[in-house]
């Protein structure tokens, strides 16, 4: 089962906001309701929406009129734009949107039919794409854990963060294939508590031995020693290799530093925004407090108290040991070598 | 209303795990039952549970049958070891049960009875000096803080955390007094949520303007330069200055240091402990995961996951700027000036 597909001519979604409890599927039949299910977080995770948005743009153009191709791409805009305004953070919704948006703009001679058939082919690949990548990062980033270690994670950032088996859970995932030893702690990932809810019930699907923390407690086992590697995710890395990623993955950041620990982010190409030189310039979501006062409904505290909720933070390259593609392991100097892998890939 | 005090013949606790929902005072006839409401966290804050082991002595004095004063002691003793083995952190527990303690030995010559009056009268003095060390504290603190600073505070160290008034929250009180505009941040402090169930609920009470933070929020503020001082509580402080504090206070303290953001602990004499000479000495206290998975009955996960609970980290001496207590604020070299402190109260 993925996260996102295709089915019967709706994108149909894993609703994470019903996980660890149940596992549900869910099917959105207009764009509209894709993008929505992308801003109130039914889908999550950067390759995700990424690969949803591009369902959406495919579920547009089924359902928008047009009988020419300009015709069609005229209508497609609307459609690009509310998808691509459906949060402003992860990078992999305006890439995903903009190579759909590519796709139909290059086959103007062809029919609006054809269009409507190969920007859904496009969607279909992006999906079946993100898997390979992601299972390319995976035998890349494995060699980085070793029998015995116990490995830092923050947020989720596995089958459920992608269209299947993960980034840097996926290379948790791959060393675990390979019959490495180890134990994951979680950080919890408080507000919307990615880790205890979506992570905590990956490891236990695939029994990849694991122990929840509150996000006080990283620093405490970094102190005993027990920390040998930090992973985490990426929700848009920038020229320069300052990336933004989930609220907390800083301090983590900072922590692994002053203790000597390894610190890598776990990404696709697809999150590399090269249009922006530097961490400063990316765009950080606040969502709203009631998702720290009560979160899924459990009220915490009262309404009415104040709370602050910004939903990413970034960091700075010089924190960074590397940066695990699909072209390999990314090193400094960053800008070089980034610039490099998305060449290469594209 | 004090956090703990002796009524009726009785020791009463406000009940701190229904707040913010409710303010209601529980009344305990028993030593045991007062031990039992400091590993329940029906009290908790160093302080405050101080006060709560002193009362629970005088209590246990006051149903020890003994009608001589060397019978009364020797029934003392498991009183005093039971109350002792409550909580294992926070030494002003051990504090308290051995001034108690010195007290009736010191009296060996008065009666059973005069011992009793001892015992309560000296229960009496440590809530009221309490409250006047904190007062003390807050002034000596409260130069910390300027007009338009925004001030971290982590996990709760308010009236709730002593008998009245706080430590590191009496000093954010004392400037608020002062006349003083600021705004502060809340560390929510999971597991428990301390900061965002009490230290909210007491600002809301002083009308300090707060806001409550996911911990995984803090190094964002910092980052962004808005933060401009970091105040927390202390559970034990060794005699090199090295302290245990809640979990995440470590977190808090590296990145106080990589921000370059003065860093005080604010804790009264008593909560030195000049016996032990490196934080790696200081009992660490893990709870039930529980508190992790399902805080006061919410169940945010499935029971059946994993998750690590230490409720307590130790900081060492070189991330503190100061220690604020009621003899002033401690600078380097904390090993003599920690010395000269206690001595002078002592």
């Amino acid at each position: 089962m993925r996260t996102v597909d295709w089915y019967n001519g709706k994108v149909r979604m894993i609703d994470q906001k019903l996980i660890p409890w149940s596992l549900e599927q869910v099917e959105f039949d207009s764009y509209q309701a894709v993008a929505n299910a992308i801003t109130d977080m039914t889908v999550r995770g950067a390759p995700a929406i990424g690969a949803a948005a591009a369902f959406g743009i495919a579920l547009a153009a089924q359902q928008t009129p047009g009988t020419t191709a300009s015709e069609l791409i005229e209508n497609l805009r609307p459609a690009a734009a509310y998808i691509r305004a459906a949060r402003p953070t992860a990078v992999n919704l305006m890439w995903a949107v903009d190579r759909m948006m590519a796709i139909a703009q290059n086959e103007q001679a062809s029919s609006a039919d054809d269009i409507r058939a190969l920007l859904l082919a496009e969607a279909q690949r992006i999906a079946d794409d993100d898997v390979a990548i992601n299972k390319r990062m995976g035998a890349y980033g494995a060699e980085l854990i070793s029998d015995g270690d116990t490995v830092l994670h923050h947020c989720n950032t596995g089958a459920l963060a992608t269209v299947d088996y993960g980034t840097a859970l996926g290379v948790i995932r791959a060393a675990f294939e390979q019959g490495k030893k180890f134990h994951v702690l979680l950080d919890e990932t408080r507000p919307r508590l990615q880790g205890a809810r979506l992570s905590a019930w990956e490891m236990e699907q695939l029994g990849i031995p694991y122990d929840i923390l509150p996000d006080t407690a990283a620093g405490y086992y970094m102190q005993k020693g027990e920390i040998k590697l930090c992973l985490v995710g990426a929700d848009r890395v920038c020229s320069n290799g300052d990336f933004a990623n989930k609220i907390g993955t800083y301090q983590v950041a900072i922590m692994a530093k002053e203790h000597g620990i390894p610190f890598y982010t776990v990404a696709p190409t697809s999150t590399v925004d090269l249009d922006l030189h530097s961490g400063a310039d990316i765009p950080i979501e606040e969502r709203d407090k009631a998702e720290v006062l009560a979160p899924y409904g459990h009220a915490l505290v009262p309404p009415h108290f104040h709370a602050r909720n910004p939903a990413f933070d970034v960091t700075p390259n010089r924190y960074l040991s590397g940066i695990v593609t699909e072209c390999g392991i990314i090193r400094t100097p960053f800008v070089e070598n980034l610039k490099a892998a998305v060449g290469e890939r594209r």
